[in-house]
């Protein structure tokens, strides 16, 4: 069940809304009455606001500009994103829509590098595509987005109780960047095992690094997290590995944005190093992740591509310069975490230990397919 | 010599003046006419601001502030402090101006916990009070402070000389926090190794982490850096680990705002992590610091008191709150290196290559005393 607007805007900001199924109501992407929906992401928890979009390309721009992130989240609203695609040209050209489409959907699968659920959702949806034979394909593409919408929100709720399983009781644990339910269909990745794990055994603190330079832990973790009443203690990213040192972290637990077939993954800039302290300190590093996110034609960590961002997200934040004019910045958005560092790899078809070329091929190989 | 306001105004922020003695213009603290001058340092590079105080409690004040910072910075700040407190008491009462003194020197050495250079210079000032014989003790104490300052920085400039003597030529090189003009004396520690090697060398690239909450990198470390004409780019500190994988980073420069019997350093929280990135990717990992940083006094790194500031510093950025109300937040302000992941304390009397104790004790028994 999706929340209406009215629903949303009443958990504002420091308005503590306590209730069980809350992490069924927070959506980041919605489809409705033919328009895509999107909460901005890039002004929470100051504001919510949804913004509409009504064609693939707002969509395509909404993606890059993040208004949306989260590589589950983008390839929702990638899916919802082809139904407009196939919706104007179908209105645009009845008899030619598939090429009339051609475009926008080109257009989606570029607006960001990284996350291969954007080109996966597209795929899928290009696949539909292909099946539909006479009459409007708009109904058949609209239902499946919403399928692909409602299996993500389903797989991430399997990866939840699969984690948890991982966790002692009361556990105090680390995360980074934000992979709850802003971050996918619903629920969440890494913090949908957080919410699974706190109605089972209790969760007694999550830490949640800042993740500069967006705050996406800052301000969307802790956010989801005080709605729900869950415990969460933000620190400085660098804080990270006096927390490990400190003891008691039963585990890190972090999303993905690509899964290569021998395990890499990259996911938010910051991901490998808190891998290296991890290992160092002896704290398990659980990748959560969605089939979706695993890309077998990406060999290794090396083969993915690592969108570079503008100097000046570094150089400022929350839109507030504060270096010197003369500094550069360096600002990759991602970094590979090589499997050899990653304790367990938790999907919605089960969890592998110590990830490699055999664990990943044969969760591929398992039913329900790639 | 010391910069007089208007000269140090038309450095303004983005207007570049390139000077190959720049760094001996540069002052985060300066005594004149009887006051004490601080750069503020919270509103750098945006705003160049002295702030004039004229009595030891708000020098105090702002030491816990944070308008000045750096380890040898607030040394030299709590010496002149010191100044005032005695100057203050002799007016108030020229018979008993050693207890009148007192609860002055008591609140400087409270105003923060971790940096032992301000014990240190508090010490060394109360050690020349007590050779005060009838008369006067202000000018015996403000030549006492000024000698402190002259011999912080002549430290730095040997401890450049013998740091740039380990980079290789053209280097490229990480930072953390500021260590230059603005955290000491002048010329700077870690930083001055930059300079020194800028001279002879070059310097192909200083990456600067941003280091939050404070930004002390992204806003002191580059300004300053700027200002010479050295090449900066600001990293978020999260990514200090894939620019280390990346590769050509000839070492890692930190300073230390406390050094125990036994090596362990207290220095800028995510330090720590960075030494062990630093040897899990084969970096070097140098510590520069006066000898008054180190606190034989100290046993180990579990012995040093670790500042924790307000949850605020966290949850906000630049004095503009980005969490939502709720969220808790963890903010110490140091973390303790162990001495065996450094690979080099570079001091004014030389370098000492995996320090431990033994290092350390011999570094004290040389002429120059602690």
């Amino acid at each position: 069940m999706i929340a209406s607007l009215p629903d949303i805007v009443s958990w504002a900001l420091g308005e503590r809304v306590v209730s069980d199924v809350l992490y069924d109501k927070v959506r980041a992407v919605e489809f409705c009455d033919g328009t895509v929906r999107l909460l901005d992401q890039r002004v929470l928890p100051g504001i919510l606001r949804y913004e509409t979009y009504t064609s693939a390309s707002e969509v395509a721009r909404a993606i890059t500009a993040m208004v949306v992130r989260g590589a589950p989240a983008i390839g929702v609203a990638a899916a919802y994103g082809a139904v407009l695609a196939v919706t104007a040209a179908y209105a645009r050209a009845p008899g030619d829509w598939r090429a009339a489409a051609a475009p926008d959907l080109a257009l989606l699968r570029q607006s960001r590098p990284t996350a291969v659920n954007l080109a996966w959702a597209l795929d899928v949806m290009e696949r539909t595509l292909r099946d539909v034979g006479e009459g409007s394909p708009i109904p058949v593409i609209e239902a499946a987005a919403r399928r692909l919408h409602d299996e993500d929100i389903a797989a991430n709720r399997r990866m939840g109780a699969f984690g948890a399983a991982l966790l002692p009781p009361a556990a105090r644990v680390l995360t980074h960047c934000n992979t709850g339910a802003l971050a996918t269909g619903g629920f969440g990745t890494a913090l949908g095992v957080v919410r699974a794990a706190a109605a089972q055994g209790g969760i007694t603190m999550v830490y949640a690094d800042e993740t500069r330079p967006w705050l996406q832990g800052a301000r969307l973790t802790a956010w989801e997290l005080v709605q729900e009443g869950l415990p969460v203690t933000v620190i400085a990213d660098s804080a990270a590995a006096a927390l490990m040192r400190s003891g008691g972290i039963a585990a890190v637990l972090v999303g993905a944005d690509r899964i290569a077939a021998n395990g890499d993954t990259a996911n938010k800039i910051g991901t490998y190093g808190l891998s290296v302290l991890a290992r160092h300190h002896g704290v398990p590093f659980y990748v959560v992740a969605p089939m979706s996110t695993i890309d077998p034609a990406t060999a290794c960590g090396a083969d993915i591509p690592i969108e570079e961002r503008a100097a000046a997200e570094v150089l400022s934040c929350q839109g507030v310069a504060h270096s010197p004019v003369g500094a550069q910045a360096w600002n990759p958005v991602f970094d590979v975490t090589p499997a050899a560092l990653i304790d367990a790899l938790i999907t919605e078809r089960g969890v592998v230990t110590r990830p490699d070329v055999e664990g990943i091929a044969r969760l591929l190989a398992q039913p329900g397919g790639a």
